[in-house]
């Protein structure tokens, strides 16, 4: 008897059937820079003409192990827009137009159902963010995954005028910061939620938990924010007046807001807003020290705005009408410190 | 006792190790487009000034199970620059300068001396293609990899001006085919591979293998070649007479030259090259049957170059010149069928 691929356990027809499910949900994201029906290995996307001298703004990251939950619970529709959230949010910081998206989905063997509910939720994140899936590539490595297991990477690419960019050469003391909310963990610190919310706590992700007010596979399953439109809609309302914006990924408040600081500053950022309840669990639930979750967990705040500081009225009408929930959480201080980090004031310490 | 990130599994200490590790070997990669030391949250990059109308260009794609071979041997240092290669070698198919890379690289636990090892290849790879190491994420995932394993995304951004654009627009009935080498099974069908080698013949990776001169290792870990010096000095020297390009990966020569072909053609493709031995242990071993081959190996082939005939012996200059192995192997012909397909014809039924 003769051996083929299929008998080694990649499937090249299931790939195809992929294939054929994914080409709608692609096109339900086009841009008009996107060169369609040319390339035929490789994505082509034009430069958007009203940028003057152009830069390319790209970021690469993967939902960690929130694809646990989505294991668990068996629902795969959300965990791609949480892929496109994770890596759009690092464009955007930069004041970039995100332009196209690109994925990778790694498994053992191929579940066509599933890739397709993922490459939905990636089709959806990209119509949130108004970019292009542009691409993307499936790969079935046999032994490698365990069964009915997958990781995700995502890819993407976006432009800004040089003029424009955003960051800490934008930023001086006595700016203002402005916290905006989360939709909850994000795509951060799974390993650590799961560890205390289904061993240490010993919850199902069907257990309706009351303090939650929905299932947990609900609540940890909330799909992250993606800040796209919003970022948009404040680089036209404030222009040269926003200097800069922190994604808060992995590493919290404390590990980000210093990545857009310069030397001789320091973020002074009050923590004493309401928190959404799942990090009370975490925390009562682990226990977790404070400390602790502030480095694992956004607590709340998924992007910071660094702006002028009388230009904050401007910027939270701007929020509020994108939809967010925001407000001022603190300013950009003088700091002696070899390097910028951001100070905690206690609850109830200053004004 | 309070819990904390690191015992849910998750290290940030190693990851900021290997953060600090691989600055040198991105720096390695830069080239005169990289805005660098901006841009905290995302990697920047001009667009070449030379080029008119450009278009962006970006491919993704992973290494396969070719990584098992890594993980039995314990040599991490070439698999990166399969990452890049693949990614690379479809971007450069539209005539593409590849500008810049971005990886991504899953792990249940980070084993940083691996992981440097891994980004050195890929660095490496990026040297071999002219692009720069952009950024990257380390992803540990407790619980989703075996001990010593990981996953390898890959992500290519190139840039090509609309009217250098290469594909089956150009190319029409009586182009030339020519072959160029690939450096044994380049990045795929190596669940084929193992499944035959390993299991079917019993070798190991250690195992001296006479009729390759070499131990598998050493022949299955052969680095995938990086197609884009060559394709630069192929596009210089033939301009408009250069078409199209083939990649050959996944799906073989049959699997991928209609990708560039236009309605109403077909290739006829000659397939009797003498082919890297390590084919025919795989074709015995199985044994595998010829067609099952041909759709999963590119068989020594690793770019098809298609071009005007009359242009042949300078392209075969060009390609000796960029020290690529290359010859003649078909033409493209007039077909009522559906689709562009490729017809092998039997060795020695023609011309």
């Amino acid at each position: 008897m003769t051996i083929k691929y299929k008998d080694a356990g990649v499937d090249i027809d299931a790939g195809d059937e992929l294939v054929e499910r994914i080409k709608p949900l692609a096109r339900s994201t086009r841009i008009p820079e996107v060169v369609a029906d040319v390339g035929g290995f490789a994505g082509l996307c034009s430069i958007p003409s009203d940028i003057e001298e152009p830069l390319l703004v790209s970021g690469t990251d993967g939902v960690g192990t929130k694809l646990k939950i989505a294991f668990l619970t068996r629902r795969h529709d959300t965990v791609g827009i949480d892929l496109v959230a994770m890596c759009v949010n690092d464009v955007v910081t930069c004041g970039a137009r995100p332009l196209f998206f690109l994925d990778y989905f790694g498994c053992g063997a191929l579940d066509v159902g599933a890739a397709e509910a993922v490459i939905s939720g990636i089709a959806e994140g990209c119509r949130q963010a108004g970019c292009a899936l542009l691409g993307g590539e499936t790969a079935e490595l046999p032994g490698m995954y365990a069964a009915g297991e997958y990781d995700l990477a995502g890819f993407a690419v976006g432009v800004v005028g040089r003029r424009e960019l955003l960051g800490p050469q934008r930023v001086a003391r006595g700016d203002a910061l402005i916290a905006v909310a989360s939709t909850g963990l994000h795509s951060n610190g799974y390993s650590l939620a799961r560890r205390v919310l289904l061993e240490t706590l010993g919850l199902s992700v069907d257990s309706y938990v009351a303090e939650l007010g929905a299932t947990l596979g609900d609540v940890l399953l909330t799909p992250t924010r993606i800040y796209a439109r919003t970022v948009s809609s404040l680089t036209k309302a404030l222009g040269s007046d926003l200097h800069a914006l922190c994604h808060v990924t992995g590493g919290g408040i404390s590990g980000n807001l210093p990545r857009v600081l310069p030397r001789g500053t320091r973020a002074r950022f009050r923590l004493d807003h309401e928190r959404p309840p799942i990090f009370g669990l975490i925390a009562r639930g682990g226990p977790v020290v404070e400390d602790e979750l502030r480095r694992t967990f956004n607590l709340g705040v998924g992007l910071v705005v660094v702006l002028a500081a009388d230009r904050v009225d401007v910027a939270l009408a701007t929020l509020a009408a994108a939809g967010e929930r925001a407000w001022p959480a603190g300013e950009v201080i003088a700091s002696d410190a070899a390097a910028p980090d951001v100070i905690i004031p206690q609850p109830g310490a200053m004004p």
